[in-house]
């Protein structure tokens, strides 16, 4: 069932043009130039890690969509990208200058991967340009801002898709089915945490709350929000939450760890962790008959699936190149965004009632 | 490190002796009837599924105690447990003439496995009578009556021990050395839950919670809560919790599913589930530089046990065996009981304030 990463990577090795590729750093857009190009052109905008050491060499695997530009605030950057990525002129931007994407017939995707505060105001340009967006998760940092985010991109014409990566993984994709078609029996409860250990002082995750809307929950226990939803294959009605501090001095105006748990309407629960001062990777399903999960379950790879103790094997997926392919064929065949806009704002209600429920110590209603 | 079951059933079968007790069910007793009897004798009290099925076989390997006799109310039993374990009729006792083991000089230690409010009443009688008691878990239904028994014991002068067969497994106490010498840095955060999907109307532990003093938590959400404080090696400072129900003409009188969260001093938090309708079973401690834990952690065995993703193993331990053996140990060398009743009294008083958060709906201090 799982494609196996190696073995195309093997593949690839074998296949005379790919040896060119590996040997040439920075040969891959050429090499395709000389035939019709049928894939979409994307354009990352915001050259953080993310975009520089995930989305960027994704893009060298995807089938439907390639690198063709980049949109950074950060004039030095540009010369390492260009150089690496045979990237033209004509097709790397500026903030100032990023409107004038509308007259480039190369971009029909942005990428967007800044701060979480900047999604909308470049999602906007990005659809009033004409071009397809991708925002990369949390959408935002409000409810009320991804609204806005869907009517822009729906008011231009253009898709919208959350960079859910782990929505294109395998084992992820075996939760959701498994639940959805109930192969072992109803859902009853998830169990999952994602944190890390470590802040970063430099990052405006950790220190600037007006561009990160708050901490570990919008960073990274989103991911576990994701899981809950698509392992149950419910909205939620119902949440409580827990805040604690231990570092006075770090993270202002936004929470270190916070717990959450969660309530459907079949009666299934969730019980959840995220946190910038543990370590936590873990998604866990118990049903009726059986107890599946992914574990390690929201990093980039090697990730290991699990069913009764019996193991689904591990492997490393390319989550953003089946992202990002996923979207370039919706835009080419007209057909429905698997994370769209939609899924960005129902994760954020449900933030928003976490975070409330854990400032008012109480249980948050969200019917 | 860790014993090998396997290798000490292997041993045994190469031993003539042993093989004799292999091969004439019931023997067990008789064999060691020719040399002094240095093993404490030990009446099990109350001959439900554990004491049959777990306790008494548990004593078939023990090396400082041994099954010598059984007190029950029920007497349709006496005959199979008589053949079985070729037990003398003045070891067997009733309910009714329980008091008079007091003379029985064959009786070192009375394990009281009854529903978990009989707990009192019978290790009272047994300290009473001079005997050295194991209670099972949880203690009793109530801190005020785990307190009495406390008291009771030490005026009569005679040890107690509570059944957390667990504190007695390799994988557990490594979890509790690991955090108590810090070898892969502070305890951060526990992630924890022991749940089963059955409801079974014929046990008390179901039907009747004048008997069980409340669901999953009082059952098996005290492994969690004992897990809990031996990874931390801390007391809670605060809990909160949520109690939920879905299946109204079940349980009644007690929760269905229980989630609960706990704070420590050092800033350490815990993240907890039990419920009689779902599957958990797994034991994750977070820690400044990894992650450990036990996974299966909470049932008879197989348990496995893994560091950072690699194993520790997986095998079946002799729980109760090593629990039963360590308790004759301490009564014969006068050394402190590794499960004391303070330490089911200090699992109660948590389990009240998790009660009382959950039903209030707030968080409860512990100090």
């Amino acid at each position: 069932m799982h494609t196996n990463p190696i073995d195309r990577r093997d593949f690839l090795r074998t296949s005379a043009k790919a040896a060119a590729v590996l040997a040439v750093p920075g040969s891959l857009m050429n090499l395709t130039a000389a035939r019709p190009e049928t894939r979409l052109g994307v354009a990352l905008l915001g050259l953080g890690n993310y975009a520089t050491n995930q989305l960027a060499p994704a893009l060298g695997y995807t089938e439907h969509c390639r690198l063709a530009g980049i949109v950074t605030g950060t004039p030095s950057k540009i010369a390492e990208w260009k150089q690496k990525y045979d990237l033209p002129d004509k097709n790397i931007y500026s903030y100032d200058n990023f409107d004038s994407i509308a007259d480039n017939p190369d971009i029909d995707i942005v990428y967007v991967v800044t701060p979480n505060a900047l999604h909308l105001p470049f999602a906007e340009r990005a659809a009033r340009a004409g071009k397809h967006v991708i925002c990369e998760k949390p959408m935002e940092i409000s409810s009320d801002r991804c609204k806005m985010m869907i009517e822009a991109c729906a008011k231009a014409g253009k898709k919208l898709q959350i960079g859910y990566r782990l929505r294109y993984d395998p084992f992820h994709q075996e939760i959701e089915r498994l639940g959805r078609e109930q192969v072992h029996g109803k859902v009853k409860m998830v169990n999952t945490g994602f944190s890390f250990y470590g802040v970063n002082n430099s990052n405006w995750r950790f220190t600037d709350p007006k561009l990160s809307g708050g901490g570990p929950m919008m960073d990274i226990g989103i991911y576990c929000l994701q899981g809950i939803r698509y392992a149950t294959g419910e909205e939620p009605v119902a949440v409580t939450a827990q805040s604690f501090k231990t570092i006075m001095d770090k993270l202002p105006g936004m929470e270190e760890t916070i717990f959450w748990q969660m309530e459907f309407p079949s009666g299934a629960t969730a019980v959840c962790s995220t946190s910038y001062v543990a370590r936590d990777n873990y998604l866990r399903v118990s049903t009726e008959n059986g107890v599946y999960g992914v574990d390690p379950a929201y990093t980039y790879g090697p990730l290991a699936g699990y069913i009764n103790n019996q193991s689904m094997g591990e492997y490393n997926h390319r989550q953003q190149t089946a992202q990002m392919d996923a979207f370039a064929l919706s835009i080419k065949n007209n057909t429905p965004v698997k994370t769209p806009g939609e899924e960005g704002l129902r994760d954020m209600l449900c933030i928003e009632a976490i975070y409330k429920a854990a400032r008012k110590k109480k249980r948050i209603s969200l019917l």
